[in-house]
């Protein structure tokens, strides 16, 4: 395996912001998959905010989400307006605190901004893989970023911290490779998707698929299924927000009207809201790795993997000290399940916080701005890091 | 304005079970709408169980939600082996007893199973309405229905009862003709769509609308935009279940198979489930029929129509006896939306019995059976016939 870095931007942002590109995997010792397949070159991007100290002792590993990317925090220069996902948690001072951290987030495999996915150029053939892409797992997800903490030479992470399909990657590492982690911060996720959040998945996913422009995956040359992906976003936004945030945001208000149109198109709030959130996304996310990102989520299921179905017994190497956080209004992955997950950490002993946040914003309230999250990880990081 | 009917079927099933066909709003006196629209002339399908007393005062209307028909229950004949929607409900002896009751269903305005919708021939063209079929809403449904009662003689109803956009139409006949109902039973319903219910709708819509053989509605001569209502469809029943009920039904369970396949297409039984219902709905149902109804659905809010934006003013004239039942797990229409119904009837000193039924089958409960709600329904019944 060789690999290599190329610096990509460095700007002035929130202390020093710097996107660099790592690509490991090179033929002839591909990465190999859960699934058995294998893979390779892959090339994974990641930003870093902060100094490493000498020791390498203070680096976090943030995870993102479903349709995230490695830009976590700041902005890259004067033109860049738009700071990164996380930068209400990611800065000096903030809940992360980048005086104290250096702080690591990198796009996941299988996505489309920066690491390989299912619009990288498939070296066997020259052009985009579509869905010649092999089907990729939680797991395999932090295999890549596993070699990435290798080739930055940290050996022990103080910190994994990610939300949803991040903090399934967060369970992922503290049982894959227990001895690099020393803390764990998973919120508003789940340990297996429930049937409910199965079912919306599929639907998206066959949102996409049954758009004609999908032409089963290769489309890169052609028109894009832009129609069903704004679709699939579409569906995924319902199941981030709440019923309560929904009524407050938007109620039953009406779209620039006094009056009801008798007319399809969009006519409430609600309606505008949902066809701007599908159409912006469409600009910035591929659609084949919706598709690969949502699967891999779907197939997540620590029990299995781990613990042959006990969740108990999934835990039982697990040697990280755990902050667990849910939301109140999260109905895609409710509190139950993450009390499931620390009854059964603490049926193994294992030193963890579960803290229930009681916010209207529903799954997607880890990404709003709230200062209890931001202390509650302050603090959690404060005393992982006083232990040494 | 003249009518007539078409005997349809008649069959042994239970009692005597018989289809028919009522057309009025003949030209030129056509329907006037909601909208201000016309439409002309109407024909509503209906189903009758039981026998009509001489006082004409044991008629108990029974109105179906949005993919429902007039067929309630039994069987036509012996070919017909699928019995009616509502057949746990009524039937002799059943919570809405036919040897007691005479029971009527018919199809609602909009719909495609024999009463006019968007798939009827359009007068002035001489094709399918397509979507110049005037847009409708649970009033015009209503106003319709109650050509229909004028038809049959009936002047007074001894209970309206629905579920679902069924218990709409039943709000909106205590509220439109208050003197004509002398009792109402609306089940796991609303007096109006949530901004989470109008989202799901939207997103259902939306699927149908891009899908390529919709062709703006006209597409009965050529390939339906059966791939597009199939996930509408998708969406919709996902809403009619609840987490528990598929956890418990489905949970991570595979279909066909001991180990994951790492492929794109149903591998979890939840999925393969949801392709089943959507293949399924495609034979019955008209897509543009699912664009109009949801959309009256969307519309209804009996707060705006009748109150000036206050419920309490809303239910002042209504004088029927009330029965509202919820369900726990209902988080399409939750409890809490029948209760402000509830509060909203006491304050006009309306009789109101309310109930919500511990139930972990969701939205959709109280199509399941289940003694409680017809012990509910059969008791509520009778006190209002013994008053009557």
């Amino acid at each position: 395996m060789s690999e290599y870095v190329t610096p990509y931007k460095t700007g002035p942002g929130i202390g020093v912001v710097e996107k660099k590109f790592f690509t490991f995997a090179l033929p002839p010792n591909l990465l190999k998959l859960e699934s058995c397949a294998s893979i390779g070159p892959v090339t994974i991007a990641y930003e870093t905010c902060g100094r490493l100290n000498p020791d390498k002792s203070n680096a976090i590993l943030v995870l993102h989400a479903l349709s995230g990317d490695s830009h976590m925090a700041g902005v890259y220069d004067a033109k860049d307006t738009k700071p990164g996902w996380w930068d209400i948690m990611v800065g000096p001072g903030k809940g992360i605190d980048t005086d104290q951290y250096f702080v690591i987030c990198s796009n996941i495999l299988g996505s489309c901004v920066g690491s390989t996915g299912p619009s990288s150029i498939n070296p066997e053939t020259g052009k985009e893989y579509g869905t010649c892409f092999p089907m990729i797992t939680i797991g395999d997800m932090v295999e890549s970023q596993k070699a990435l903490m290798d080739h930055l030479g940290i050996q022990s992470l103080l910190s994994v911290i990610g939300g949803s399909v991040g903090g399934m990657q967060v369970l992922e590492w503290c049982t894959r490779f227990p001895d690099r982690v020393r803390s764990a911060i998973p919120l508003a996720t789940t340990s297996r998707h429930s049937a409910l959040a199965i079912a919306f998945n599929e639907v998206a996913r066959q949102a996409i698929m049954a758009d004609p422009n999908w032409s089963e995956g290769h489309y890169y040359s052609g028109k894009k299924p832009d129609l069903g992906l704004a679709l699939a976003r579409m569906i995924g936004h319902i199941t981030y927000l709440s019923d309560e945030s929904m009524r407050l945001k938007f109620g039953r208000k009406l779209q620039n009207r006094s009056a009801l149109s008798f007319e399809f198109g969009a006519e409430f709030q609600v309606e505008s809201y949902l066809q701007y959130q599908g159409n912006k996304f469409i600009e910035r996310f591929d659609a084949n790795s919706f598709l690969y990102i949502t699967k891999a989520a779907d197939y997540f299921d620590l029990a299995r993997q781990y613990g042959e179905g006990s969740m108990v017994k999934a835990f039982s190497n697990c040697t990280a000290k755990f902050l667990v956080v849910s939301y109140t209004s999260d109905w895609l992955y409710p509190t139950y399940q993450s009390k499931e997950m620390v009854k059964a950490m603490k049926k193994n002993d294992i030193d963890v916080s579960f803290c229930e946040i009681d916010a209207q914003w529903g799954h997607d309230a880890f990404l709003l701005p709230d200062d209890r999250l931001g202390n509650l990880i302050k603090g959690f990081l404060k005393g992982v890091s006083n232990d040494g």
